[in-house]
């Protein structure tokens, strides 16, 4: 379809509509029922991992504590007790967490589209890693921000870059993920994280901090989360589709006092509330002790795919490509020499029955990254990886 | 707070979240757990009507059936076996539907949020009927639309109304809901709904059909949607919050295939998907016909509750005050004389132990309808509803 006629609609459409991305890894999700195909796109956590025999018990709880009160409509900030769970989890990190300041989403996307609508008008500037998440990219680009691509090296947005566009464009959002980083899997260390608390100490900004991947550490020491370093200038957001089930669709984030009736106030126009029977069941999943049973074993699990993806990549790799070695979360970035395409590989790769992520889905500018591509390593098991990697070899070779 | 202060925050807010409007209603929420509060405000469903006996079963029997798919992440556009039901009810009402342009939603706000998105530019014009339902205010009132009150009668909107504001305006946008309208529990009759499907097919518009309560009907014939007369000028959507659950957040509509991707691109960057979980277990409650058992339950008891409230309006208001006798639905709408402001009633009610909604909440220009009310009859049971009115009768004496 050409642009003209994408756009020629019986009803004219928003200017925001044509600035809207599809997701590359959502559209190529519908592809991926052929019988074989292994699937490196995807950000799906391994379903070995679901609380399939706790459900009944969870709902059956839930519905004797809360009644019908469970199914009835619920506040935009969300159910009382999993606010209260979350503050918890967020205090144990180390971040001074009141419930009155979380907020119960639809999947962290929606803390991203909320954030957009309270900030975004067109020409607003943003800071993010290049390459940054997908999904916030959609969040963002229909509002047309001024995307500020943020100087990073190995552990991810530089204290240097962050002072540097904070100069330029004072009073500043920032979109950062510190932590095992979709899609580089790249982590700052304490070091880089206290000189990026200094710098946004110093500054007035706000630090939007994206941590969904934190629980999911397979080696190395857990890092403090900015929000804890420096809570005032920043609004951490995580979810549960990680650490529970992604199908629940809860997510949620800390906001500052100044700015959370603001995200109530967007959330409400948005979907009234986050459905109350889910929340309750989350916040009883985590409060009767099942999250911490089954995070080790989830850990171990990631840790093993993990490292038979590396075990693969060093057979089956040309000597030009290199990659990261993530110390946790769900993603490794590829890298391939300049002239290498991941689009071109992408069609060869489908054809002999592997599918991943081409590397300028993530980028502000889709013509960069195109060297580059991500790999998940969590949804495939370890014979799987090994064959995806080996069909990946064979497809550069062709 | 005054104005400046509201707004003199640390990062700049958007233009849009200026124009955003809290609901008074979810708002007055958080007041009602006064012990002895009668609430006559929200829009909440009688607990009495759902399934709670039925949730373990559905889940279990979802759970068995689709596995760690029913907890895993979905498509975009929706659960496919509940994207069937739904159609299958929509075919039902004599609406040609085709699941593949249903689309799942968090609550039929879900809907409004993506059509604002895709729809509303700064001063894009669209049609209502005045006053029109708080929810569809909040959803498009951030993109500063120009809101074009329709002419309407005590069938809704009239089709010279609607005429004239499309030679005004072409190609416009019009939201109508002509079923049991909130707040108004007006409805269109047959002829009135022919007459504006003639006008619609003779112009370029799309017209937004909500239709939340068309199953919740006590007495009279049932009506053809406007989609079923004119579906390729109509969106039509709806909710599983009357008939099901409300705290399960399932909206849905059917859309024109030429809108339908650009909803799925908006909603992917709203919340990627809804939750999957939810929407098995409802397309269970549909298929496995439970909601065709419910249904007439719930209407018999609203029936009654309704009838409750006409009777007490006709016991305990002044001569001066007159009200809509709606067929079904949930609200009626009271209006008083011009000099009468429900605004200045409401703390003296509340303090006699009763809520309501002021009118003003449901106009675009908020200094109209400030001597109407709006009054739920579904939630309170006949003795909190003569009760309720009593103290309203009370509060205006006072």
């Amino acid at each position: 379809m050409s642009n003209t006629s994408e756009f020629s609609t019986p009803i004219r459409l928003s200017e925001r509509t044509h600035k809207m991305r599809s997701s590359a890894i959502r559209e190529m999700l519908k592809q991926l029922d052929t019988p074989g195909m292994i699937s490196l796109a995807g950000g799906n956590p391994a379903p070995e991992s679901f609380p399939m025999h706790l459900m009944a018990d969870l709902q059956a709880q839930v519905l004797s504590r809360y009644g019908h009160r469970a199914l009835q409509y619920s506040e935009t900030e969300g159910f009382a007790p999993l606010r209260e769970a979350v503050a918890q989890m967020l205090r144990n990190q180390g971040i001074p967490a009141e419930a009155s300041r979380i907020l119960i989403t639809n999947g962290s996307q929606g803390v991203l589209d909320a954030l957009a609508k309270v900030f975004l008008d067109r020409g607003t500037p943003i800071g993010l890693e290049n390459p940054t998440y997908l999904g916030a990219l959609q969040a963002f680009a229909p509002y047309d921000p001024l995307f500020v691509p943020l100087e990073c090296d190995a552990q991810g947005a530089t204290p240097r870059g962050i002072h540097s566009m904070l100069q330029n464009h004072p009073r500043s959002l920032l979109y950062l993920m510190p932590t095992f980083q979709n899609p580089s899997g790249r982590s700052a260390g304490l070091t880089r994280r206290c000189e990026i608390a200094a710098v946004i100490e110093s500054e007035q900004c706000l630090v939007i901090e994206d941590d969904p991947y934190s629980a999911l550490r397979y080696e190395g020491d857990s890092q403090l989360p900015l929000a804890a370093l420096c809570p005032e200038r920043v609004l951490y957001m995580g979810t549960l589709s990680k650490v529970f089930a992604p199908g629940l669709r809860l997510g949620y984030c800390l906001a500052p006092a100044w700015l959370f009736p603001w995200l109530v106030k967007a959330k409400q126009g948005t979907d009234l509330h986050t459905g109350t029977l889910v929340q309750a069941m989350a916040a009883q999943y985590i409060n009767a002790g099942h999250m911490k049973i089954q995070l080790p074993k989830t850990c171990e699990l990631y840790s093993k795919r993990r490292d038979a993806m590396l075990e693969a990549l060093d057979i089956w790799m040309p000597s030009q490509f290199h990659w990261t070695r993530p110390q946790g979360g769900m993603f490794l970035w590829l890298e391939g020499p300049e002239e290498f395409d991941s689009a071109r590989l992408l069609p060869k790769a489908l054809a002999l029955g592997v599918a991943f992520v081409t590397g300028n889905a993530f980028f502000t500018d889709s013509c960069m990254g195109s060297h580059c591509l991500r790999l998940n390593f969590t949804l495939p098991n370890e014979a799987q990886i090994h064959e995806g990697i080996r069909r990946i070899g064979q497809a550069l070779a062709a």
